[in-house]
C-alpha cells in the first residue's frame, strides 16, 4: 500500500484491509471469506455480473485462484472515507500473475468496497472490481496507466 | 426505482439519488456536476482507468452523453448503508441509447457509489461503472443477466 495514503485511513479499517490483502496474497479462500458479510453483493471484473452472498462470491474466487498462479496484488492510491458503522474505499489494484513461460502479466483494475461495522468488526459488504472497456473494439483495456 | 428496495433506503439519500437520475436522464451536466464532490474519484465503465475531480470527470461525462441519443437509465436492485455523514450503495444500471435506425441498445451495467454529507447536503465522492468482461476473449459481456 502506497504509505502516504495509508496514513490517512482509518487504524482499524486499515489493518482489515491489510489482514484482506495478506489472505489474498496467500490465496486462502477460508480466510478471504472471513472478511466479507454473509450477504456481500460483489461485482467482480470477470465472467458474471454479479455475486450475492459469500457463498457464491467464494466459489467464483476459488475458480478466479485457480486460474491464476503467484497472483501479483498491490493496492495503490487507497481512499476511504467512514462514519460510524459504515466506510467506503476505492484504489487501483496491480493485478495479474504469471504464465506457463513464467512471465509475470499484470494490469491495472479499479477496486470499490463498502464496509459495515458488525459486532465490532468490519466486514465487506460490498466490493466492485473491474477493467474500463473499449468503446469501438468492446475490448478491456489492460494498458490503461493511472 | 424498484420500489420495494427503495423504501429501505433512507430518505435523504434517495431524494438525492432520485436528483442525480433526473439530471442523468434530462443528460444536464451542469446539474449532474451539482451532485458531485469536487474531489470526486470516478472509475466509468469505458476509455480511461479513472478521473480524479469534478472537472476531469464532467468533460468525460460530456463526451458520453454526446456519444449517446434518447439515453436509458434504469437502477435496479438498489441497495444502500449509511452512518453518520457516509454512505455507500450499489445498484444493476439497465443502460443504453437509441442508434441511428431507431433501435434501442441497452445492456446491464455494475454501479457502486460512496456518498460524503458536505454542510448537511449529500454529494458523491466516489462512483463506479463497469460492465464484466469474458476472460478467453478479453471482451466486455453484454449480454449478462442479474
Amino acid at each position: 500500500m502506497n504509505a502516504q495514503l495509508e496514513n490517512r485511513v482509518d487504524p482499524a479499517i486499515r489493518a482489515f484491509l491489510e489482514s484482506w490483502l495478506l489472505a489474498v496474497k496467500a490465496a486462502d479462500v477460508d480466510a478471504i471469506a472471513s472478511h466479507y458479510a454473509t450477504d456481500i453483493v460483489a461485482f467482480d471484473a470477470i465472467i458474471q455480473l454479479q455475486f450475492k452472498g459469500v457463498e457464491a462470491y467464494m466459489k467464483h474466487w476459488q475458480k478466479c485462484l485457480s486460474m491464476c498462479t503467484n497472483m501479483v496484488f498491490d493496492i495503490h492510491e487507497l481512499g476511504v472515507e467512514s462514519s460510524g458503522d459504515v466506510a467506503f474505499g476505492h484504489y487501483l489494484a496491480w493485478c495479474g500473475g504469471t504464465d506457463e513461460k513464467g512471465e509475470t502479466n499484470a494490469s491495472w483494475m479499479r477496486a470499490s468496497f463498502g464496509l459495515r461495522r458488525e459486532q465490532g468488526k468490519w466486514k465487506v459488504a460490498h466490493e466492485h472490481f473491474s477493467a474500463p472497456f473499449d468503446v469501438e473494439t468492446g475490448k478491456a483495456i489492460f494498458d490503461a496507466k493511472p
